[in-house]
């Protein structure tokens, strides 16, 4: 793995044995262990968006593969570039059926736009330099090696230069025309910004297109890294909810798409569309994924806005909050207290509504979003970009519920030292999903099982006696003002600290 | 679900919600929430192993099977029926690529013996029933049926009755003859049992055929569900490790199978055999997988055997154990304290070794071993036996590092007010890695970033802090006095609770 990979992600096991045994001979490889396979996927999701890079999951044979499976689903949402070593038996125990042995390849097609399973020891190190190149793409991807064991102690190893790496495609100038076209054509646009998009670069150039043009902006609903806060222009998301987004994206006769898929329901819903382009409103593609979007945004605008500046978000934050502790409160002090550089990891879910508004105009910071709506990323995701971001502030904003899935990766942070903070949005509920038991239109009143399964409270999780059974400084806030001071300690001080935030349910 | 199961273990989304809404129309129907998707799985395999039929669980879409997965392949190889309702977009909303979207089939594959997606809401009712027929087997599987949201809410549901439940082979008499010629032989026979073969009516005729024949007993390395203890013949299983296993079938020339397979290393190993059949030993297959393996032991030993009695273990437990807390001395502990009925829930691990002996004669009990090795298996697996057998005590023996992949079950212990006592077995460490390193023959010296991804100490994992923090009475033992006497009051006491062991590391 000296492809180019400096960061590895483990939870190996025996089929693994001889690729750990390994690891200290690769000086400038880091090895972050993790106590489950989500935690370990998830942090290399984290790793790889932050860094444009791949890092190396060890992963131990189908079942490894699945505990990782939710977060490489993210990851593949999110275009990620992952380089996934999953651990098999050897070859030649393959016939025998032993206990652990499974369908890996069925598994990986899941996640994956690239598997192999390496063979021969001396196609190791080759092997591995193409699963590098096919993870960083462009797009980005999931790629998974399967390592067998006696392919991983067999003799002959050779090393293999690294691939050449693919360059984003370059949009063709007639694209970019037809886009211009329809932007002047007086007709309401909107330009729909994701993947690659959503970084300073990107949105500035949009930000002068519809400041010439007068279209809309919009990003997509889950960018997997949005660049934002003062000097960078501020581009509300699509909604989660289709009823809103069909308000934002009402009386369109031009939908662009920037690196960004046109937009659906997340859900689909009993007599409401899945398809959410507006009637009689026509779809054009920008760029597609893989495509330089930053580039065909800057062309673009130098046909339609060239005399155009940016409209960016002023430096301006939120006063300190008083009085009750709500997702409302928990935003503004989040927005008086974001560090510059901050690298926000966002599953706050139902409870962050007030965030995007409370942070716009802090410091610059990234934001990294569900993108593939697989709960349990948030504190693996942060993890990773703690790992790939040593210098730099991470805030896991992270709901209750969410937050058990991969609870584990606050003991991957203790034991690095990473600068995470994580505040716990604690509704003791599922609260999506007593919003979504009525938006789906179940008809019934529901029962007492069936609003058991919403409920996630009896016994209450005390998160402060988590975070500290896994090494993590922890308190609970009770106040607004208690909870601002706790996150300006927390922010000051290196290393992980968890704040638990009991707030009301917000369905 | 009306086809005859009475648990559902649950851990839902969205897609789910029409699932979630009608579980209150069931009244027979139990519906336990786990906060991860391990739980929900494990469980229905603790569940399904104790009581012979099928839970059904409840997952949202590819990621919450794929979370699911690792435990639905330890139920696959225990060969329990379980019957999993996967919920995916519906039907209209496939085309769409929406964020959730993935290939479920391909997942389930990995686990599932029957594979089926419900395409109309007139046919749910006998899809489920046909779920449920397809998991109990004989032998009994994991059956998926993915469930689209919009035929899950659709109209014209219509009742199915249950479908026949297919019944254990009969074995011919040309194999009873076979195997009872090979026994009266004079030859050394093994006669290796599992699956069913190992409940109390298994044994004691295949006791009662050893007895006459001089064959030795032995029983497959990880047997779903043995009965043990005072009055039962005490059978030795196989070795995980090949080097054991190996002396212990030296000099066989007959094996014969018993629901069992023959017998391979878990792992390989560089220059050692994977298949563990001795070298001119003739393998008989006595009854396979599906076959009546009781019945078949009982007519052969009415053929080989048929004045002798079964020699059954005494009544005998250790004494409390004093002085310094080992593996040894807990299982002493638990040996003198094993409540009559008690089901164990072992992934002790390397730290088990000791306790097959000190609890062999013990009062009668259950015990439910790691069928697949995909680790994390023990506390779901306990929850859900408890949810099964209310009446029963049960004990969850985990290794520290094994807890840690689904310590979420704690919390449904909690929930559900279940009848568990956890013991941590917290050697701080990946023991069987330490020991596997070296066994793989990795040459060179582990180097330190090797070591540490064996190392799971620092920070320490306070398990005190975590059971508490899911609300579960919680204790740390110090001395082999003071664990007993923990263990004491745990298993006098309703309800959940866990004790914390640090020992020694074991390698």
């Amino acid at each position: 793995m000296d492809a180019g990979v400096d960061a590895c992600f483990t939870n190996p096991g025996t089929s693994e044995m001889h690729f750990v045994a390994g690891l200290d001979s690769v000086a400038e490889l880091r090895a972050v262990l993790g106590l489950f396979e989500g935690v370990v996927t998830g942090a290399a999701d984290g790793y790889g968006r932050m860094t444009g890079r791949p890092a190396a999951t060890l992963l131990h044979l189908g079942p490894g593969l699945g505990n990782g499976l939710a977060n490489l689903h993210n990851a593949r949402r999110a275009r990620t570039p992952v380089v996934n070593i999953v651990g098999d038996h050897a070859v030649t125990h393959g016939q025998y059926d032993a206990p652990l042995q499974s369908d890996i390849e069925g598994v990986a097609a899941n996640v994956s736009g690239w598997v192999r399973r390496s063979l021969r020891t001396e196609d190791v190190a080759g092997d591995a330099a193409e699963a590098v190149a096919a993870a960083l793409g462009p797009p980005g991807q999931v790629a998974t090696l399967i390592l067998p064991a006696d392919v991983s102690w067999g003799e002959g190893a050779a090393p293999a230069p690294a691939r050449p790496v693919g360059r984003p495609h370059t949009v063709g100038d007639d694209a970019i025309e037809a886009v211009a076209k329809a932007l002047v054509s007086g007709e309401p646009c909107v330009l729909l910004l994701g993947g690659t998009a959503v970084r300073a670069e990107g949105l500035s150039a949009a930000s002068r297109i519809a400041g010439a043009s007068g279209a809309r902006l919009l990003t997509e609903t889950f960018p997997a890294r949005t660049e934002r806060g003062a000097g960078v222009p501020v581009v509300d998301r699509l909604s989660y909810l289709a009823e809103f987004t069909v308000a934002q994206l009402a009386g369109a006769r031009h939908l662009v798409l920037v690196d960004a898929k046109a937009p659906v329901s997340f859900f689909a819903y009993p007599d409401k569309p899945s398809d959410l382009v507006p009637d009689g409103c026509r779809v054009h593609v920008l760029a597609a994924p893989g495509d330089d979007a930053p580039g065909a945004l800057a062309h673009l605008a130098d046909l339609v806005a060239a005399n155009e500046t940016p409209a960016v978000a002023e430096a301006t934050r939120p006063d300190r909050p008083a009085g009750a502790l709500t997702g409302e409160t928990i935003a503004a002090a989040i927005g008086a207290l974001l560090p510059v550089g901050a690298i926000v990891s966002d599953e706050a879910n139902t409870a962050g509504l007030w965030l995007a508004g409370a942070t716009a105009g802090a410091p610059r910071h990234d934001w990294l979003t569900l993108t593939g709506g697989a709960i349990g990323q948030g504190l693996p995701l942060g993890t990773g970009a703690a790992v790939a971001c040593p210098e730099r502030k991470v805030l896991c904003l992270e709901a209750d519920g969410s937050a058990m899935y991969t609870i584990q990766a606050l003991w991957t942070q203790a034991r690095e030292g990473l600068d995470v903070t994580t505040v716990i949005f604690d509704n003791r509920s599922y609260a999506i999903l007593n919003m979504e038991l009525g938006r789906v239109g179940a008809t019934r009143e529901p029962g007492p099982k069936a609003l058991d399964m919403l409920d996630i409270s009896r016994p209450d999780l005390d998160f402060v006696a988590l975070a500290r059974g896994m090494g993590v400084d922890a308190d609970r806030a009770t106040t607004a003002e208690d909870f601002t001071t706790l996150l300006e300690r927390a922010l000051a001080e290196p290393g992980p600290h968890l704040i638990d935030a009991p707030i009301p349910k917000s369905f």
